[in-house]
């Protein structure tokens, strides 16, 4: 028994691809607890950079320790601190110094945490998730991102020190006529919202790249891989998805909120972001009709060539069952045959035979089984 | 290998014609990203078309260049200006002079916009497309217009200098006694809006027109690329839905609003266009189940006829096998076969295959099988 | 090819009939453009009647132009204007008299327009379909209804002066003591509208009629018109929602509205004929629901037919598949055969087929395949 | 022909049993018009009991005709009046006498209708249904029951003068330390819904009792009745689902109203019997959910052992065809066979099947077939 | 007949082990009647703890009676009384000394009740489900806990004496620096409610893991259970999220409830378990979307592998035909034979036996059968 179930295995697995069914993904994506605070482990390092700038001047630090940032709670200028890797004990000493709520700080040690907004003893809270679409496996990786926005200052947390996405901010910090010099700290907040919102596009443009390729394979040639790569997006989707609508809440609050922070003219820029946010939530739902479309065409596809198959077998079996059964009756050995010894017995037989699948043709041809 | 796989290949382009399956056509779909501002390229040259009007009087001016629309600012007279052709940096002289806020002007530059509605700094800005069906490739095409109204003047930005579609507006205006002199500049608004979702309808004419010629081709032969079609209308419906959802939220805000710019009597007209917003929505949801009737129905019509072989194939495979049998025993090289030398042997043979082939007849005419 | 298209189609009208899948309702259905204003043809005459009235008298007057009824306008009476026909120069005459707006004079003169309601200048406009049943095709037929109320009168227009459904009303008018005598127009518009709505539930008697039909046929025989039939069904369905959602929300409207020219008193009864549109809407999606059972149940009664086919197939095809070989085997034509020449041989043969037959049927019967 | 419909229809109905498909009950439940006033026959007799109490004392009364319970209006006294039976002149007689609307007069008289709440001239108007299941049948019957809670007074119209459900409540009448008793007639009306409420919870067990009997009947032995038997459940669902939406909007309406009928101490009871309808609510949703799993499961059962028949069938047909061919081909009427005259040729051919069917067997196992 | 049954029931229980379908879990989940108040037995004996504290100090006790607890009452220290085991004569007694609302006690005594919260008389009454996953049943099992917040005491009652789920909670009461201790009775509210909702995501965890398990034993090899397995996982996700859903409603309640007894800085706290709960009900949304696919997976498996049994049949079928034919018109007993006495008579026919097979793999191959 044992042997043929290996076999079997080793047949299905030849027939669909275990890659494919990763079944460990639909745990990652499925098992999301966030209260589970032993999964979050300490950074090996953290990276700390400070921008500490008006429209006048812009200066950059570099720390590896938490210490130096204080100074820059009340120092009258716009100041932004990324923290690059998340260490519980260095983040508590920054959460004791800036006043962060517990609760926050709880929210960013947290793994799998929803995206979220909270407005808590004059600060605002935002967290959320940075996409990346990893193109070799096709999947949605999240990295959380935690931007905390003060009085005149930015404090943000990433998770990962190795890949760092706001580099196009500090670019743009470093332009002296640029808006973000130019503006407070909530236009900061704002820039760091919109960066992560427009990256989500370019997730959406990864999938629909997988999408348009597996379509196009599915055209040429449906193979048994097919609905497991249909599967397999679907559940990247998911990912998409639950990222994208609370974000969605999440950016309406700020725009609904009426926080000392947001000064008035930012309020539109928080709203254009909003309208980003509602075109991706939009667009993933354009994907699952598409995917849903995409299912039906593959099934279609799987059952025409199945009846294809079958109606080549049914044309070939009745074509050749009545030449079977004459061939049988005149085979039989009885000592009377009629037509037996006429010499032209075998060709009126044979005759008879290719007479009745001529016949069994046209009729075909008439029903339309062509 | 390669070679089977090239055949197949070219037989499965023969049975789904790859043109009905445009995967290039579902990236386009998908790929919205209104953000890559890399996409838009600037117009080789823009016409620019100026209506200077007032009960009395219309004046019309041509322009290639932006500068000489600047005086019509403030010149208490009702102007539209109407750009054809968008170019960067010509976009951006004409937003310093009518103080258009930056983020519009980011949105007039941007590239599948999801529809949408500011009010900003006294201007009420509008963004949406104007769609267009393709009778020839059955798809639904969309060029960005985008709409600013302003104390005294609308300004209008086309993607296309190709395709105009203000004319009727343009007749209407040179008409003294029609409303569109009579009025302000919030009626010229109401009117292009008016004309854009009145074109919706005409885009699902040539929708339903399609529709209805492929429920008649399903109804008089459910072929292979049935199924292909329905698929590709449903993708244009993704196109279509995705335009007219949000432009009923645009308008509905438009409604709601309590702009100084629209005066109190024009609030009736959008309101009508609201309602007529509101059919063209309701009728994209009748398309979409009449969509998922027809597709029903294909499959069903395929399900009948491999049900029919299958029927024809299971009665003839029954019919004969039990002649063929009989045809073997008696063809059995036994030295002793009963009725073997009997002279009626061969027909007694032969007349028992009948009787269980006219037995088994009568049965299955019992059965409804026929 | 071209005869056997030819007869291919031939065959699978036969196998769906064409009167069945009707594409061209299909396009009535979907093809609603309430703007197109050239399909609206003039009345070839029209017909008016007015009843002028109160408590204590009531006038009935019959005229075929509109003039006579301008003084009616401002007589302190009730009076109810009903014009079955419309004629584009008339309606603007009247609209002119009456003060309408013209926006709803286009609205009146619209075709396929969705209902909706309208206050405007001191008069309450609705526009929506008085529905009939058409037993013989099956069909949900409307005609457009607007209904126009303003201080002291009511002016109804109706597109067919064949058919005029209010003869119930008029009935009530000659009583003295009913309450549309007793009370104002507000009430008329409240019967006028109570009397559609209630025409809906009559148009639904005639689907469910239509409907227990179907179901009965599916029932005794799923044959191959049974689901052109539940598509059919299934749009006239979408005709009728089409018209209850929104008459649902144009008398929500009225409840909700606080216009002046609805008297206190009649506030209760709006809200009743609300209960009853709301109920409609119920029940159409009740009718949705038990379509989608019943097409489950024929696609299931489908199924379960044909799989009958193949068991019996596939049984008939085991049972006597190895009494061939057993016949084949013995009929070769060695010169040693075992048992050829001993005298029971054929015997033993047969009876092997027997015993291989009598096996199979007893291992079918313990699988559960009777 | 017609001979063989027949035929083919006792067949069906055989396969189908009549019985189970119930159209007649499918139009009952989609032909609910409640404007029809004919349908509503006059009880031949009606029983009317009067409750006349206070926490001090309690009086029991039973009349015959309306008359003698007009004296209650105003007497003081909480007093239940409880009308089985409905004759149209009687409900006249008795709402001229308590004042009651006559739009509340008709949805009394009415039948079929959706249940509704109106707060109407100081009087609280409910109309719901209650539910019986029948076990025999398993249908949800309803009886429509109208209460009028005024000043002091209940007033409780039912449609069946044979069953009487407020038992109960007549139980708790009697004990003078009752709440009912202690308290006003606003607590008489919720408990009087609190009962109909509570009976929806033994409908719902009854079809449960009866859903988890088809769920082990269904995995016993999926039989061709099982669909049928899952659609006359879901068909009842829909009457379930009918009766507790609207009247969850009913007590929300109750619990929302600010009327002065209701004391303030009452409101807690109401919200509690709105918590029990929208479990109620909740519970519909989810024997919908377990219908739909049951009917997944039934069609893949069906589908199963179709799959099964068919792969026994290949098997059989795979393993035999080659030996057929084999006899077939030394079955040959030519002069030179080869092997023909050698002592083992028989053997050899034989040997020849038994090894090919040897070898099919172990390929299938490989794959799994087994 | 009976045996047959008895047989095919055996062989479809062996195809669908009753264990897995469990139709008695069905009317589990399904027969929820929350009124019927027979069914609560009362427990043996029950168990109450009290916990006295302030920041200084925590007393302890257990008791096996409720006399001893009165005394907390209005002690001026915040008191949590959790009761183990419920019995109707105790909750009696105790609910009398605390003012406890009879509605209130109802709902303690209830079974099955929906989750829900209710403010009367100065008490926070919230009643929800513990929920336990069962590994070995893959059942989600619920215990239902009652909690009432007073003015500085909070009492809490819990079904089943033998499992205690708040002994995180005690741990932290004993330390006197925690929160628990330094905050109000309205904060150990919280931390009972955020303790069951963090548990629902051990549920989940359970769940996901059971998830991953089976689509693991789907990929590798799609048995006849597989489809059992994912029915049995849909019901317990019925139960997941009947709890979640009306859970998210009670803390939104608190959240937006003004009662006086939550301290203004507990409200974060709240908001906080808000959003888990949103994150729950989400996952489990996902949960739904991921059961799906994995059902279209294992629907698409089973029928690839038949589709495959099929093809291989129709291939053998089609191959051997013609061998048979040919086989069968040279096994005619005519006289006269063409080819018959000459010698290579036999090889010809085989060969063009051959040659027929080969030119119809040739033709398959083309066709991508392969």
């Amino acid at each position: 028994m044992n042997a043929t179930k290996y076999a079997s295995e080793k047949y299905l697995r030849y027939l669909l691809p275990g890659s494919l069914f990763n079944s460990k993904r639909t745990k990652q994506i499925l098992n999301a607890n966030p209260i589970d605070d032993v999964t979050r482990k300490d950074a090996k390092d953290i990276q700390i950079t400070v921008y500490d700038y008006n429209v006048g001047e812009l200066k950059e630090y570099e720390f590896k320790s938490i210490e130096p940032t204080f100074p820059f709670k009340n120092n009258q200028q716009n100041t932004w601190i990324n923290i690059d890797g998340i260490k519980k004990s260095d983040i508590e000493i920054i959460a004791q110094h800036y006043a962060i709520h517990p609760l926050i700080v709880e929210d960013i040690l947290s793994v799998n945490q929803r995206p979220k907004m909270d407005e808590v003893d004059e600060q605002l809270y935002c967290l959320l998730n940075m996409l990346y679409f990893n193109v070799k496996d096709s999947t949605v990786e999240q990295e959380q991102v935690s931007i905390i926005l003060g009085k005149d200052y930015v404090i943000t947390f990433q998770e990962d020190p190795q890949r760092d996405v706001f580099n196009p901010i500090r670019e743009k910090l470093r332009q002296s006529h640029s808006k973000l010099r130019q503006r407070g700290a909530d236009y900061m907040c704002y820039s760091l919202l919109d960066l992560i919102v427009d990256n989500y596009f370019f997730v959406m443009e990864g999938l629909s790249e997988k999408i348009e390729q597996l379509e196009d394979e599915i055209i040429r040639n449906s193979n048994k891989r097919s609905l497991a790569k249909i599967n397999q997006l679907r559940k990247e989707l998911i990912v998409l998805k639950r990222n994208i609508a609370p974000v969605r809440d999440l950016i309406g609050g700020i725009v609904r909120s009426e926080s000392e922070l947001l000064e008035e003219g930012t309020a539109t820029y928080f709203k254009d972001v909003h309208d980003h946010i509602t075109q991706a939530y939009d667009l993933s739902e354009n994907y699952r009709d598409v995917m849903l479309t995409m299912q039906d065409l593959y099934i279609n596809n799987v059952n025409l060539k199945m009846n294809e198959v079958m109606k080549v077998m049914a044309i070939v079996t009745c074509l050749l069952a009545p030449a079977t059964v004459i061939g049988g009756v005149f085979g039989m050995n009885f000592d009377v045959i009629p037509t037996a010894h006429n010499e032209w017995g075998f060709y009126m037989a044979v005759g008879l035979m290719l007479l009745i699948i001529v016949g069994m043709l046209i009729m075909f041809k008439r029903r339309g089984w062509f």
